[in-house]
């Protein structure tokens, strides 16, 4: 696979080294020899290797040594999975456009001035990848040579919403109320707050892809909270914008979203090489309604993980059932794994998946 | 409307001054003179009347108090709904079942021991109402003395899916990751623990409907979590034994749930005279799902009550339009009130919804 940005000699790099090529071929809807399988958040806090590194560094200081974040984005591969995720946080653009912010302890996200009116949003700065966010770009690089073709790699950006509703709410939020009460009231600044985190969320995704990354996904967790008339009005156009202009550069795009049962054709449309379905749309319904012309990623619930092998593994077969065998399937969650995730399912999911969907 | 437990007095005293019985005549799919409008919450912290009470009590003073939560139960009536929802809270049950628990400031019920395994399962009483609950009844039949039949007064209580995860998490929940636990590893004990909760909530919701109250709701706030496979063989037998038994007692009842988009048929299956609907299921198609032998309640966002009013009534018409003026629309949110919200755009959209919907 050419990236259209790609220097050659990574190119010939990826081309004479790359082993496992599953989850691409996956993304792409071409035959496999089994079903590829990687987890959200599969670098993280379940595995003690991790956590041994985080009692030395916090989360912001592994992202922002490449060294670190590539250690950790390669944590995974010891349980087989067949693509790595890069460690970061969605939350990293939104420190060089102006909205600092820090992880509290066991409180997630704290955005230090949240936004309320339209003159903090007419000051967010639309930066350059290169403005502020180079570590990120230099952690793809230095994975892609550690990871020496044997996975891809997998780049990401939070989707405009997502972000919008942490600089909107200062943190996680239950009701969205803030970010809907600037959404309905003030439609214009909506919109060009939305549109200030798309070029960057864009420009993001293609220098990720630039630096390597083998796909991308857009992660709009949050996106569930909406009816699909909202959608369509507050958020749809701006994520097509991402989404067209990214899958331009010839990697697989996945678009994701939790709760999305009601916005999965919107959502579609907006674009995605590879649309993600969570546990509370079965595959089989969420398949045919996104049509068979997109890949498909889940949609395990990740507190399954907790449950006792036998159960576990039966709530697989039924995924991989569900998924019919057809090309197009890359297992997943419907969502991250859960910190206290016991790391041996993890391995016994991935074993799982690969025998009982071998060709 | 006779009730099957009522005393002579009583079902007198509902015949000869009920006054407004648009939203029973709703609930029974019956013709209105324009549709009924309440709302989940009303009575509550946004309400300056309220928030004077609360600053001399606590949230449970005003519970346990049958004066106090008849006051409160009756603020709303001001703003011109067209019933009152008794003012409690779902946990109530729990305390004389064994499990206390208290409102911490900010953070939302705090239960005392978190249950973590089949012993403390095994310890919790299946009360009768009358035990420990009598408050709640005394309530109800004052707040009937005190509306002397202006508008029907509804009774609630929680599902055993909600109130099993409050008891489980000990508390508020983002994952539900410790009640899906238990779902999945120990589904003996789960059933113990739904069927007991059920049989608490089944005598519960008889004994208001005995008490005065002239329909009920059935909250299972969280169930959206689940998946629909989970739901029937987790959720949907215990729902449903309440649901068919407390439907014989004669009075309309709403099973209600938020993030229901994907579970709408076997909610509908375990029974409710009226499903709620929330704003990602769209009224049109919810209903047409359901099947217009229900009726069906919702739909508003609880958010759009902070936007201005041409945008807050521009969508009070879109939820009017969807139900297509149909018999058996009751106006709601697609969940409670929020607490900042301005009084007077809660007035508004009642008065909107009565005039708009005039036949």
């Amino acid at each position: 696979m050419l990236s259209l940005f790609g220097s050659p000699e990574r190119d010939a790099h990826r081309i004479t080294t790359s082993m496992n090529d599953r989850f691409l071929r996956a993304c792409r809807r071409e035959p496999v020899d089994c079903t590829p399988v990687w987890f959200m958040r599969q670098a993280g806090r379940y595995m003690p290797e991790y956590r041994e590194l985080r009692a030395k560094y916090t989360l912001l200081e592994i992202c922002k040594k490449p060294e670190l974040a590539t250690q950790v984005t390669l944590q995974p591969l010891r349980l087989g999975v067949d693509a790595c995720i890069l460690f970061a946080d969605i939350l990293l653009p939104l420190e060089p456009m102006g909205a600092s912010f820090e992880f509290a302890k066991g409180e997630g996200p704290v955005i230090h001035q949240p936004i309320e009116n339209r003159s903090q949003i007419e000051k967010l700065r639309v930066i350059e990848p290169h403005e502020g966010l180079g570590y990120v770009l230099d952690a793809i690089a230095m994975c892609k040579r550690e990871l020496n073709g044997r996975v891809p790699l997998i780049g990401f950006a939070g989707a405009p919403f997502t972000l919008a509703s942490y600089l909107i709410e200062g943190g996680k939020s239950a009701h969205f109320a803030k970010t809907k009460r600037l959404m309905y009231s003030d439609p214009e600044a909506w919109h060009l707050l939305m549109s200030k985190l798309s070029d960057v969320v864009r420009l993001y995704l293609h220098a990720q892809i630039k630096a390597g990354a083998d796909a991308v996904q857009l992660f709009d967790s949050w996106v569930g909270q909406l009816s699909a008339a909202d959608y369509c009005e507050y958020v749809q156009p701006h994520v097509r914008g991402i989404l067209q202009d990214v899958m331009k550069a010839g990697v697989p795009v996945i678009h994701f979203g939790t709760g999305t049962y009601s916005l999965l054709e919107p959502m579609r449309d907006a674009g995605g090489t590879v649309i993600g379905l969570d546990w509370r749309t079965p595959i089989e319904d969420g398949w045919r309604r996104v049509g068979y012309d997109r890949a498909v990623q889940g949609n395990l619930d990740p507190t399954l993980l907790f449950a006792p092998q036998p159960v576990l593994l039966k709530h697989v077969d039924r995924v991989l059932a569900e998924a019919g065998g057809r090309a197009g399937h890359i297992f997943n969650l419907g969502h991250g794994i859960l910190p206290e995730t016991p790391v041996e399912n993890v391995q016994a999911v991935v074993e799982h998946v690969h025998k009982m969907s071998a060709r």
